[in-house]
């Protein structure tokens, strides 16, 4: 099966926005057992769309497009692909109750431009919007003119926004896909999340073991990310489930705690869900991650059950006042230290009556470093009700990558203590 | 000029990288004044280099390559050019002396393999590597059989690690591209960001008043983001800058205070500005925001100048432990209430002595909305030196998002109490 993908926008073009549907959509397709071929950005003019979408017809089984299907004057991929394909578009009742349906229940008046995103083309699937007005929309192009061998191709448009885009492709295109585009032969996946331990490493540990694997075809695939490694198993053919579950279970063995999670879960969902299964709560005490823990913990549903408090202290003063942090101990040691991260710890607790509190205190940068303690030191406290402990980490990274890292650093902490660490 | 940009990797397609090249080489095309018309990623393979750089030859003034310059079995695109093109390869002697030269400094001994890097396509250009071992290569492609009208092609092939690449287009892709490929005429470009209005309504709202300018041939590009939109204007020819000036001077006249940036600053960028300015200091009381918004001030630089602290009181025992929100208030009016954001506010400001303090409680779902406060109701406040304010909105959207767009409205309204509103 030949794959495409076409994103249209000029924004991918003119380099003020970072393309990141394409990794998504190919990391999708990919363990759906699907090859992406190419992979296209375009401008938002009609002319761009048009021939995009007529050279991918003429040699893909499947094409999927991103992005111009709102309701503004640059938004012509519906119109244009439509008339591309020789399909007349009419206004679709049920998706135009759908956009009424959204700006009634935010209590706003439907725009009459919007209207426009309830043209369907002749024949088209719908695909509803969940997060959004636009439609996606899913063309069985039969015949196709475009392709010498006139073999039919999919063609599916989908709306630009990743919160509107991500949901409809795992809800509505997946399936869809599964039935009427099966891809040639069984394929098997998995994934395992690791931390604590770098891309290199993960690989050394685990590409000898499953040498025998690897030869056998076996995909192997690492991805690094700030504080955390996935790695993809992918296999084909007959013996593809017993080959992926064979190097699962062999890199389960050579890894051990290091891995937190299978398939898409996150290390925050992991703590969310192991705390509420055993009915424990948290708190939490942050100075230079600046709320980053708090609001990674809090993109769980579900987080109020266990997290009751976090407490933000940048100054010295909000760490005495709200953490009860001794005005001796930051002038002796200063707020990052060994001993300022244990009484944090312990304050968030006590002060929130917490089974447990992290506590993060250290040098984000890019000020701020000393000869002994350079930007990135951090130190990391976790009070729990049988005493507290204090890791020392270094992370010299930029803000962003510092705050990632270390909130990881100090939600594995967390988790391995659940483990019985 | 017809720009065309060629980023060729497996790992581009199946989702193992994001493809940062794309974003990185067409933001630096736009600000020499090329417009990239279109990007293709394609897989490392011989046939597939090949055809995307030979449709990209039928249509394109500038073909850029990126990856497949290495040494090893799949670095394909030197040798599948020079054959596409019917040019030779021969060692190049400067380019073997840069190898060389590369692994003495390293110390390391020269593998026999890396020779292979020297190879040069007959009549091209070396662009040497500050970085690594791979030169760049431009060829001008004259006769160009691949045009209908056969107008000559520059083609560059830039190896794919960015260390390498970015040094190489800035030191030697620049200056070559200004000698032998001008953009044709000045280009003009300006970016405004609004908050607090929608992008059907900014579009209504400009494209009136501008279109005496559209039809001059202004490019207006509208991106719409959680609770932000984002306007891009741009102009060639020589009266550019007064185009884009005047379009610039219209929409801030039309769109009033809704504009709250030029350019690249984010709405938390410009709120820990103003505040260091003023040496004015700021408190957070978060509830179903969870620490995004101390997460967003905080990944400013210099933020920690203006923000005391943020407390994320998830709990009612939290709210009224931190910020002395009182029980008969939670008891009569709920957590989610106009008088428990007022005392939220109200309570961040007085414990930590801070001129300003926000406050957000509302209900960011899945679960937890009633008839009368539905998922998505959220209260915010704002405690001033002059008083109080509460405002009440509805944001019936996913949890990351319900995040972004109130902690969005959050800061606008401190930052037109700012502006004096």
């Amino acid at each position: 099966l030949i794959v495409e993908i076409i994103n249209t926008g000029s924004e991918l073009l003119n380099g003020r926005r970072l393309n990141l549907h394409q990794q998504w959509l190919c990391q999708r397709l990919a363990r759906l057992g699907y090859a992406v071929n190419r992979q296209t950005s375009v401008a938002d003019t009609g002319p761009a769309i048009e021939t995009s979408v007529r050279e991918a017809l003429g040699r893909a089984d499947l094409v999927i497009t991103t992005g111009g299907l709102g309701p503004t004057a640059d938004d012509l991929t519906r119109e244009r692909i439509a008339g591309l394909v020789g399909r007349s578009l009419s206004e679709d009742a049920l998706a135009l109750e759908n956009i009424r349906r959204f700006f009634q229940s935010r209590q706003r008046p439907m725009p009459e431009r919007t209207r426009v995103q309830a043209l369907v083309p002749e024949g088209a699937l719908v695909l509803p919007n969940a997060h959004g007005t636009a439609p996606g929309l899913a063309l069985h192009v039969l015949p196709n003119a475009f392709r010498a061998d006139a073999r039919p191709s999919w063609l599916i448009m989908l709306p630009g926004p990743p919160r509107e885009l991500h949901p409809m492709f795992d809800a509505q295109v997946a399936p869809l896909l599964a039935e009427k585009l099966a891809p040639s032969g069984p394929v098997a996946t998995h994934t395992l999340r690791t931390t604590g331990i770098g891309e290199s490493l993960v690989e050394e540990k685990i590409s000898g073991p499953l040498r025998h694997l690897l030869t056998a075809g076996l995909d192997l695939g690492l991805c690094g990310h700030p504080g955390e490694v996935e790695i993809h198993f992918t296999a084909r053919g007959r013996t593809a489930p017993r080959v992926v579950a064979e190097a699962v279970e062999i890199s389960r063995a050579e890894l051990g705690k290091a891995v937190f999670a299978d398939g898409e879960e996150s290390l925050e969902s992991v703590i969310v869900r192991q705390l509420a299964e055993r009915k424990l709560t948290l708190a939490l005490a942050e100075s230079c991650t600046g709320g980053h823990l708090a609001n990674r913990l809090t993109d769980v549903p579900g987080a109020s059950a266990v997290l009751l408090a976090g407490l933000v202290t940048y100054s010295n003063a909000a760490k005495q006042e709200f953490l009860g942090v001794q005005s001796a101990t930051l002038a002796q040691h200063g707020a990052v230290s060994e001993p300022v991260a244990r009484e944090m710890a312990e304050g968030a607790r006590a002060h929130t009556g917490a089974d447990f509190a992290l506590s993060v205190t250290g040098i984000a940068g890019p000020g701020g470093g000393t000869r002994e303690k350079p930007v990135g030191t951090v130190y990391l406290g976790l009070a729990t009700p049988q005493g507290t402990l204090v890791l020392k980490q270094l992370n010299p990274y930029d803000r962003e990558t510092f705050k990632r890292v270390t909130s990881q650093q100090a939600l594995d902490l967390l988790r391995r203590k659940l483990l019985g660490d």
